[in-house]
């Protein structure tokens, strides 16, 4: 049977560019797992770990403009978006070869042993080790930070876990220059080049999930596909911990006094915000409570001119684009629902031929009429250039939307001055109400941003992810790990992490205590 | 319909000894839920919660005379085991309270906005919030430290997450006096009795994981039930953590040199270690793998010699008792399989009548015939007084069972003096070599305790854990909380955990530094 071609395809007109490679058959997902989990022992020596790390940020920013073409000319990101994200992409990979380095991550804990406890406390030396390899799943909207040599790759090379990354279909030219410079790094740092491979195709993407060698998994994407490889991932007979990052409305709060004060500033930065990168991504707000009235008017006529104004722009595939000119149609049709700037298709263009959409929102009462479940689907992720106002008369109102909601990447308020000074109104315990609901509270912000730092929650309750951990930031490490804890085990047989001399300079708590070096 | 009544049983006799309670109904498990989530909020002050763990431990040790009674007429475990467990249980809610009252398990990182960076960073401060209601699946071998009052229970209302106990149905009697005590210490500390409660009932426990306001579960016991509430818990609409303890082999590898040096004390402390509390710990070691020869002879003929010493006992129930005899028998049974001393029914009793097990052990050539699934069943957990011993010829044999083993809670060394100092053999690479096996590694002890201390790890790979957390030591507190981070969220609005003049004192780390006051 031959080898289903992958293409590398422009979005702008469906043209294919090129054959990148070819689907990945079993035996080839088995033999890039088998190689991976054979270059563990390799891997797991830290300063040769840390310099590959360095080497290949190195390497992807002397690759650049090579990069940035072709990210663009198969997503249509445009090069000012794609240079910054392959800018922060190879910060997450310097960003973790410190924190290798720095060590607090091993949360190394050491008791010792105590004979006076009833009944006697032995030795116990605990620290952290790597799972195994990781299965990538690349998103579609981050060709760089979210794909091969994104987070999820980084985090876990830099615990010590070899990565076969699933290719997004959107990027194949991209990912497969993004591994030749990965491989190349790891083999002038003096490890295999298989600690990081990449396979293309729907069924190699299955496979990997499923295969005995793969410790973990992360995943950057839709619900319906996430769901489908946590499943797999969970039935297993040695079921295997998902890092799914699936979906989220990413609701916006904007109280009377905010409105009163600020509205055609939100407007206009809401615009801002739903137009990014063409509405494609995941913290995109999708669902803002705005008040009913004249303040309210105002912050909508604001977002109506500013929306108005955005040119027509392209998605990342056609499957994508026809997705959300039949989402905001069906969310557009739904009774009580209006749309003063109607999102769509591009103009001038029949929408069989077209290539572009064009940005817009809707507007609804959130007083929903009562047992009317087709309004679940505002609550639904609609991913592009769109956003729902939903008009609220009250905090009772307001609040009845925000206990219907999924959880979510981000929640954000808008807030009068008084009110994020706290000397007036309730804001705190809004703060606190939509904390329920998020991994990341926002106050006069928007959420699109979302920093790569030590710090930084990029997870939240189902569908937002499907396990408590981050995909960004410092603590996104923890997610490739598991604790071990050794029992009078004598110094001289103990990893360098836990002998009593502390030969690698770790942080480390001593009986419950506080952390030192 | 009639509720189902639940008895206290006598496992010495088989009696019913009372009726405790009764079957919970779907409409109990629901009122059990949404009152324990009804409680989160008077759950979440600090210092209430900190004063109820305190007042539990004093009211679970005021009643030691009462629960030891109440838990040994119904496990037949005997006061001597139950005061100690008792006084482990205690221990451990003190500790937890310890816990909350430091600090450091909230992993409070504040990032300060840098204008200077590109893209610029906004300011983040991120902590642990709790999940919710937790779900308690109670075990059959440890009636107070994991059932009711015990590590699940006492971690997760440390972390502020109410509990809603499923009761093991060896102990129900123990577990509503337990339950009664929790309740009255949380009115005494001000808070709703709700924060604890208890349902009996296999379909209770399987209600309670579907539940959608329960948020997490903790689960020690048996793969088939643990795997089964793991996958209602993966396939819920929306899916939870289920941290159990399923099953271990806790292999022991006897190197040639240690049976050389010590064959008499290693065969008579792995009779203690496989005999305690009738071999009903997770922590039993099931396999040991012993050199062949001469040393290796010595070690077998002293475990023989101590077992064939210990009385007869008692298992926690007839079910477990009849799974042991059948289980042993099964085992002997198998091509080339010995037993030295011949575990099963005790003696001078009808197998339908008797109500006790005699210990025993079996032995197998670690060389096992090629393709002979059957002894796939010596590689799994046999609960009671039995243990495994594969006699190996050389590394290899030895290397070769132990890459068959599926997870497990401990893996334990037996070295000479010499090897055990690194001076002699490859101890260090052997070490290595178990760690990818277990989540606690020991030399030259028994893996039997298992210390309540702040490095302990208590959990491993597949079977031993569905999760990579641990359900005791400082910790597993980690298991019932999620991090969120604050984005530009104004001082007046943060919870004191985060706020910049830290009123609560808690241990936080500054820009990704080390951690301070």
């Amino acid at each position: 049977m031959a080898a289903t071609p992958v293409w590398s395809v422009d979005p702008r007109t469906g043209k294919q560019l090129e054959q990148v490679a070819a689907e990945a058959t079993s035996q080839e997902v088995d033999g890039a797992v088998r190689a991976a989990h054979a270059s563990r022992a390799a891997l797991a020596d830290r300063p040769t770990r840390i310099a590959f790390l360095r080497a290949a940020a190195d390497l992807l920013d002397a690759s650049a403009a090579a990069i940035v073409a072709a990210a663009d000319a198969e997503t249509a990101l445009g090069p000012v978006r794609l240079t910054g994200e392959l800018a922060r992409t190879t910060y997450q990979l310097r960003a973790f070869a410190d924190s290798v380095e720095e060590g607090s991550y091993l949360d190394v804990r050491i008791d010792r042993a105590d004979p006076g406890l009833a009944p006697p406390r032995p030795e116990l030396r605990r620290y952290k080790i790597p799972l195994g390899v990781v299965a990538v799943y690349a998103a579609s909207n981050f060709p760089l930070a979210f794909s091969v040599p994104g987070g999820d790759t980084a985090s876990a090379l830099a615990a010590g876990c070899p990565v076969v990354v699933k290719a997004h279909p959107d990027h194949p030219a991209t990912s497969a220059l993004c591994a030749s410079l990965l491989r190349r790094a790891a083999r002038e740092s003096g490890l295999p080049e298989d600690v990081v491979a990449v396979v293309h195709g729907f069924e190699a993407g299955v496979e990997l999930v499923r295969h005995p060698l793969v410790a973990a998994a992360g995943f950057t994407g839709s619900i319906r596909g996430g769901r489908a490889l946590f499943d797999a991932a969970a039935a297993r007979p040695v079921p295997i911990p998902f890092h799914g990052e699936l979906g989220s409305l990413n609701p916006v709060v904007v109280t009377p006094a905010a409105a009163a004060e600020r509205a055609e500033e939100i407007g206009e930065g809401l615009a801002g915000a739903m137009t990014l990168g063409q509405g494609q991504f995941c913290v995109k707000p999708g669902l803002v409570l705005v008040p009913e009235g004249p303040d309210g008017d105002r912050l909508a006529d604001a977002l109506t001119t500013a929306v108005a104004k955005t040119a027509p722009g392209v998605l990342l595939d056609h499957r994508m684009r026809a997705d959300f000119i039949r989402g905001t149609q069906e969310r557009g049709a739904l009774p009580g629902v209006a749309a003063p700037v109607a999102p769509g298709a591009g103009p001038g263009e029949s929408a069989a031929e077209g290539h572009t959409v064009t940005a817009g929102y809707l507007t609804v009462p959130a007083r929903l009429p009562a047992g009317d479940e087709a309004y679940g689907l505002l609550l639904e992720e609609c991913f592009g250039p769109v956003t729902v106002l939903a008009r609220y008369a009250g905090p009772d109102e307001a609040g009845a939307v925000l206990r219907r909601l999924p959880g979510n990447l981000s929640a954000t308020l808008q807030l009068s001055a008084a009110e994020a000074a706290g000397r007036e109104g309730s804001a705190a315990a809004l703060v606190a109400e939509v904390t329920a609901l998020a991994g990341r509270v926002l106050v006069n912000g928007w959420p699109t941003g979302v920093a790569v730092a030590p710090a930084q929650h990029h997870g939240g309750p189902y569908p937002a992810a499907t396990s408590h951990s981050t995909s960004v930031g410092g603590t996104a490490i923890e997610r490739w790990l598991r604790p071990v804890a050794y029992q009078s085990v004598p110094d001289a047989l103990l990893p360098p992490e836990l002998q009593e001399a502390n030969p690698l300079g770790l942080p480390r708590r001593l009986d419950g205590g506080p952390v030192s070096q």
